[in-house]
């Protein structure tokens, strides 16, 4: 099944103009928040997941599930049927794995093991500390995407990021790394946060063609116009824009599909009308 | 249970005395290296590292189960049971999950739920590149740890660690703020690999209380005397060295727990010697 599966810069495009969307669907399952009638319900996670996949995947290029989030509460086996099913029900959506991983040699063999063969995700996101040897084991899967961080959307994210590393900061060393030396088959992207769109558009200077996964918009209070001016490319394309909260939980009853689904659309819509090129 | 439990500097200090060994026993169960009495077993990752546990205890001052092992093998449950294993019969000897997570706000808490409430870890290894939010979460622990990784003993390790950022290097920068700012509880250690014993010298003058968590002895190579001298506290403390391979797979066959228990003697008492204060 996943040797039929196109390499993911190629579902993406094609999702991308498909969907006529450029929102990502991030999958964060806090039971929290889930409605009365799931709560406590075995199995709770993998039915919210997919009942909001069903809802929105009309309106998002991607979904985005969050690792951390079924880690903490055992549920590694929902993860892998929320995936199994996006794959089926919605095969022509890719699916990026939020991940974050960064580590070296065997280690990084084995996490991308539990990215591209456990869960089989399309991309995954991780960590460039450690340098080319976290990302070359998940490069090694021939089609198969990894979106590095670069600068993320948080406060935090200046103590290391902004530093000026002679004559530019971190996060553009990092990108110009992935648009060239670590970049040999092109299956690389970066994670660039909504909240500071200056440097969005100097990412995108230093690197043209690559996708750009931005969290940041909706719950944490991006500006949507002002990450679609500094971030597509020049045919109004290249952003996948992650929300995750403000659709999940935009329903506090039992049709919180319904409601996930109607936030996705207008998300979506307003996403539309400041494309360049849309 | 949990409660009864000693902060995890507390543990540490008591077991490099107790044990007389700075020695760290990562657990990397890797099936295709087991023993043929093991091959195919269900369980066997469990078997495995509670045999490893019990025949390494006497010489350890702690156990580094690597996450990503028992991720690509669906064997979540087998971390837990080995380290409840751990727990209950070596509860003198701190754990430290070897997971390298770093993200923020909710999911950096749920990332810290997995280690400390899941899996009971007394301590974490996390990225630091995303700033002080990402290590945040998990100093809510109280007594609980945190080693950031600073200066990775592998060759990519140079691609940002080793960046001029201002007068000092950047894995510097991040000895400094582990040592000042970030460490409000005395929460926190370093990741500084064996294989650049000058530069783990520059971590420990920078951070001089700190515990190193130090990979890279045994099969990557570090220097054990260059090791000691460069990062022991006045005491003669302050480090833990970890090997995994050469201990796990000191023999390939069904003794192989009696084999990893000489490596594991022989590499403590050869620490030892070197220890300037032994």
């Amino acid at each position: 099944m996943t040797s039929e599966r196109a390499a993911f810069t190629e579902l993406l495009a094609q999702r991308w103009r498909a969907a006529n969307s450029l929102l990502c669907v991030g999958l964060d399952p806090d039971p929290d928040r889930f409605a009365p009638g799931l709560r406590g319900r075995e199995g709770a996670i993998h039915e919210f997941c997919c009942a909001i996949v069903d809802a929105t995947a009309p309106y998002a290029c991607a979904f985005k599930p969050q690792i951390a989030y079924f880690a903490s509460q055992r549920a590694e086996d929902q993860l892998e049927a929320v995936l199994c099913h996006i794959r089926r029900e919605h095969p022509t959506v890719p699916i990026i794995l939020d991940a974050k991983r960064g580590d070296i040699g065997s280690t990084a063999e084995h996490y991308a093991r539990e990215a591209f063969e456990r869960y089989r995700a399309d991309a995954v996101t991780l960590s460039p500390f450690m340098g080319q040897d976290t990302i070359e084991p998940f490069l090694q899967y021939a089609g198969r995407g990894a979106f590095l961080l670069c600068r993320t959307s948080n406060p935090g994210g200046d103590d290391l990021q902004m530093l000026d590393v002679g004559g530019e900061r971190l996060f553009e060393r990092i990108a110009r790394l992935a648009a060239t030396r670590w970049n040999r088959n092109g299956q690389l992207g970066l994670v660039v946060g909504a909240t500071y769109p200056q440097e969005l558009a100097q990412v995108r200077a230093l690197a043209p063609e690559l996708p750009l996964l931005v969290p940041g918009i909706g719950a944490q209070g991006g500006d949507i116009g002002a990450t679609l001016r500094a971030g597509t490319t020049p045919a109004g394309l290249g952003l996948v824009i992650n929300s995750s909260r403000a659709i999940l939980y935009a329903g506090a009853g039992d049709d919180y599909a319904a409601a996930a689904a109607r936030v996705a659309r207008t998300t979506r819509d307003e996403i539309n009308r400041h494309r360049p090129a849309a």
